[in-house]
């Protein structure tokens, strides 16, 4: 039956937790957003570990649904295609996808900032910063959270409680405790580190702002997202140890003459380089899984807390946000009754974020092997030559980007077209015949295989 | 180089943990043992959800090195092979291996009890028991302990740690928290339930106690393992939820239907069948897997703390204990110096705890299809009859259970085998075939296939 009493607690003031506030308000909710940080809007975002933001389709779906997109989409740069660096400096472009498919780089501090503005601008929602989730009541209807500027502990009555916070979630820690919860985090063997790559004395953009740029190196690669200020901030991804791993960058010397081995077209572009690499600290990177993502009928795990993932598909905030537009779109076909939506959601949503956590890391393999591997770059020319002449055989990376087909649907088509490949790829001399008849006759007898 | 110092703590004083305490003691380590259970010398042992273990080989190898053999030896049953219950009660017997072999039926309680007396027997070896570990410090060579019986908090130096605390280790939650520490854990959607089978009016056992016996049905199974005391350990293991499933046994009356259908010949054997279910919890079967099983040169996690599984393939306890055999081994190699040893027997161990956590898994469907899949029975005569005719071609059961090869080439030996019956149970009318030239003549491809 439907929700009467109309409070929610949300945990965590992040990308999706704002949002998510942002559909509770609308949906007519007392909102109280706990976050732990200080409020950013008064204290100012403090960046050095965030890989920028590439908002897709499922972005935008949800800013549009929670009725923000005009707000939003001025500071956001559309990326319609990846330029790739070679060694050597040269450039090569690869459109995304059909003219007018774009992703947009969106910078995680300036898009929370928004986001929270929006959401402080209800007056049902009320935000709690500085506070720490010490403790989520199973038994009971009662959170408990520490305000960390005065020391204070305070309980209060939670029918109703979102974990939106992350990837270290406080309100996940508590499921995880309960008996037959299953919980995965595996790491990466790379790390990353964020660098920058100012504006130009003119205050323009240093490179294409149109872009998304690769330096794919195999083992490791550099990117680079423009924000709206002409600046760019870059990511490097490295394996921690190995033969070029950041375990052998601990000098200057050691960090300049890697990039002026393997990104030499970039130094020029990063001044602050040194600096940069010394101040900023390098990360982990990790995936998340766990089931079941609620607890009863009254805590749902959104976003992060319930799967994180690598960055290398640019969905972890998308599928976050998505999270929130099937949630909502469920509140309407289930009349507002939590007591349907939150154990359908949890158990619907799972494959598709199983499904976006395995694609992304198959993801992270392709952006490395960009320029290397020229059997990967091979299928990518017969890809684009099927698509052309049967427009039905989609790219995997459009379905994920360009379309809201669930996930786990993508990747099933992904696992389909790797099996399809492998066949078309072990044709003699396919280098010759890759746009012949050979291919078009395996091509067919796998469609119809179906 | 070797340890000066000669001090370790062990927390957790389980069978793998008062068995590693005996291994440090014969070292001629001060082993403190904490444990957060009171004494089961004096309290005694509580039963109730404890599956009876299967000593096979590489449990019998440690206890040999421990010098304890003869102390074991008296109490364990032997069990050449399993005794299968159809459901029309007829019995049909499978030897486990080749004659002599056999794997032992040991109380979990009267082991550990018998492990405890014989480490609590070296004078440098003190036990804490009813202390629960509440921190394990990372940043020192400390650790905090409470006394569950005062409530005192006691903090003790320890440069070397030994975290066989089970499952649900305090020692591997403090590993946990730090950065790119891979974690899962993973719960079958089957539970089980202790229950017995007491002895006949002269003390006998009422079923034949050379075997393993098991009520295989597909979805679920009831085993049954003989105690010297003429009783039988029986576990149900049954799906939480589902058409047949624990949640439908909440009444004397579904629970004693369900049995008669069922296991009909199981039901006369157990006078006290109601009770036990009414009394014994339901509890849940989970994998634990996780990475690095060491913090820096100081910490190590050995047994269930570092690899917990199923109880399919009965090497829960033959694991663990021979994570000691490996690790004393190294010390020999090692000449004592715990800064090579810990990472080291961390990293080579790991694929072997993965490897026998995935058999585990695997066997769980062998054991619950042994009746059922005519296709299951026709590969075990084919798999008999290639050993008959080819003695190298030896059952993974085998190279398990009576030998002490590294589980990780088990398991590559079993997705071999699993390869090769793919194409045997693929020829034509395989089952007029089973013993014909067309079976030889793949088997002979696939060994030349290497």
């Amino acid at each position: 039956m439907p929700d009467q009493n109309k409070t929610a607690v949300v945990v965590g003031a992040g990308l999706v937790g704002s949002l998510w506030a942002v559909f509770l308000a609308r949906r007519g909710y007392q909102v109280k957003v706990f976050e732990r940080r200080p409020d950013m809007r008064a204290a100012g975002y403090s960046g050095g570990r965030s890989i920028n933001l590439a908002m897709s389709e499922r972005g935008w779906k949800a800013i549009e649904r929670a009725g923000i997109r005009e707000k939003i989409e001025p500071v956001a740069i559309p990326m319609p295609g990846r330029m790739i660096h070679n060694l050597g400096g040269e450039l090569a472009y690869q459109p995304y996808g059909k003219t007018g498919e774009a992703i947009y780089s969106v910078s995680r501090g300036g898009l929370n900032l928004e986001l929270l503005s929006i959401a402080g601008s209800f007056p049902n929602v009320e935000f709690f910063f500085e506070h720490r989730c010490v403790e989520v009541d199973l038994q009971n209807p009662l959170i408990t959270f520490e305000d960390l500027r005065s020391g204070e502990i305070k309980t209060l009555e939670a029918p109703l409680i979102f974990g939106t916070d992350g990837a270290f979630s406080a309100v996940r820690y508590a499921l995880q405790r309960t008996d037959r919860f299953d919980y995965r985090q595996r790491y990466l063997e790379h790390g990353y580190k964020e660098l920058t790559i100012p504006p130009a004395a003119d205050g323009s953009h240093r490179m294409d702002p149109n872009a998304l740029h690769i330096w794919p190196r195999g083992n490791f690669m550099l990117i680079a997202l423009p924000n709206a200020d002409g600046t760019f901030t870059c990511t490097l991804f490295l394996p921690f140890e190995g033969e070029v791993a950041f375990e052998h960058l601990g000098s200057d010397e050691a960090v300049l003459g890697f990039f002026q081995q393997y990104f030499p077209d970039a130094v020029p572009l990063m001044p602050t380089l040194l600096e940069d690499f010394r101040t900023n600290p390098t990360s982990s990177l990790m995936t998340l899984q766990c089931a079941p993502w609620q607890w009863q009928n009254r805590i749902l795990l959104l976003g992060d807390s319930a799967h994180a993932i690598v960055p290398f598909y640019g969905q972890g905030m998308n599928a976050g946000f998505e999270d929130c537009t099937i949630l909502d779109g469920m509140y309407e076909t289930y009349g507002g009754d939590w007591s349907r939506m939150i154990p359908d959601f949890a158990r619907q949503r799972k494959p598709d974020g199983d499904a976006i956590a395995e694609l992304a890391l198959r993801n992270f393999i392709e952006m490395r092997d960009l320029v290397g591997d020229p059997r990967f770059l091979l299928r990518k020319k017969i890809a684009a030559r099927l698509h052309e002449r049967h427009p039905d055989f989609l790219p995997v990376y459009s379905m994920v980007t360009f379309s809201n087909t669930p996930y786990h649907l993508a990747l099933r088509e992904d696992d389909a077209q790797n099996r399809l490949f492998e066949r078309i790829l072990a044709i003699d001399n396919i280098e010759q015949k890759w746009d012949g008849p050979e291919v078009e006759a395996v091509f067919r007898e796998w469609v119809e295989a179906g």
